[in-house]
């Protein structure tokens, strides 16, 4: 891909810079510990993945939208037969998930470090604004940004925002991240440049078929990958 | 006040723009109605305050905040016995809060028009980042804005982020708002504009004593009111 153009380099957050559907996988062992009692662990997934697709236009992404669809299916699951004090532990495993570390990546810190050097740094991430504005500040990676965007949705239409906002022609926009679905395919399709770094552990709702072959679209296995591909 | 040098002036949008407060105070009656078998609505509504003052600093603001905070308040108020089918009751409260209709307030729509000859237009709004893009889309009003800041809190530090970012002078910069602790105050601080426009109902966490002489500051009681005060 020519990468000469590129002035922006975007960053998703979760799962790029730091972990978090680790956070999100031990909270889902932990509920459906929980309701255990009604059914098996495979159906208490599914069940809860049926309520969080139900809900997410109207939630959007974030841990208090899961909170609120792990009471849902908690109610619907044990056909409201769970206990008052299984929903307090419910409320509480979302308490916890606010309040856990997001710890940050291998690489990320030195990349952003040589990045900041050559290219303005973007973060550009889903979910909840005070949650992911919280995660930023632990992390201590603030200072090299010179943008944050917060968005609801990842759709090509938010991306073009991002790029009108930012006053860069698409092809001077590379956005890297670990959901194809979300941080990839969107981004091509307003003409941008993408680099996917896989995470171990992606949420069914995010998979996607990796791009065959694209001019303005690489696969890195790591972060620090990024500075020799950038010639940094 | 010296209004010349403005160039850039931000709404509040939530009792502002549009009405919202009533939608929580009727929520609030609904779930004190639910509660009422547990105590009179005077201690429900104390209680329900006290957990949504607790939660603030991990939950932020909006109706998915507000929702987890009734739940929570159901089990202290009702010493766990509420039943589970009130919780799903509550959870129908703020899934209806969230498809609510936010009705436009008054002049609002013809006040924005004049104004957007001759300055640039912001909406600046604290709250849940998809139940704000909704509001502000199914408005209509989306049109005039140049930018929309979603912010996790009105603080001074947040203002002068959003300055900053626009590239302004803090005395080019007005904000209009219904909060004198949340659109006032903190503007004031970093040597900006305030108006204030009272609503009728104010959220008691919003409360605060207005500034009694300021010479960036000015009370009116109506957004129209903005046209002559600038000479639009």
């Amino acid at each position: 891909m020519s990468l000469d153009k590129i002035k922006v380099i975007a960053f998703d957050a979760d799962d790029t810079l730091w972990e978090n559907e680790p956070i999100f996988k031990s909270a889902i062992e932990a509920f459906c510990s929980l309701m255990a009692p009604y059914g098996a662990a495979e159906q208490c997934e599914q069940g809860l993945y049926a309520v969080q697709m139900k809900n997410l236009p109207l939630y959007g992404y974030g841990i208090k939208a899961f909170t609120l669809s792990l009471i849902e299916a908690a109610m619907t699951l044990s056909n409201h037969q769970v206990s008052q004090r299984t929903v307090s532990e419910i409320m509480d495993i979302g308490q916890f998930m606010l309040e856990a570390d997001n710890p940050i990546l291998p690489g990320v810190k030195q990349t952003l470090e040589a990045l900041t050097q050559n290219y303005r740094l973007v973060m550009a991430t889903k979910g909840d604004l005070l949650d992911q504005e919280r995660k930023l500040i632990r992390s201590g990676l603030e200072g090299y940004f010179h943008h944050i965007e917060i968005m609801s949705n990842k759709f090509s239409s938010n991306y073009k925002k991002l790029v009108t906002h930012l006053d860069l022609a698409p092809d001077a926009f590379l956005m890297v991240g670990n959901s194809v679905k979300s941080d990839v395919l969107p981004v091509l399709d307003i003409g941008g440049h993408a680099v996917h770094i896989p995470f171990h552990t992606t949420w069914e709702h995010e998979h996607a078929e990796i791009p065959s072959a694209h001019a303005q679209f690489r696969s890195l296995n790591d972060i620090s990958e990024l500075l020799p591909l950038l010639g940094v």
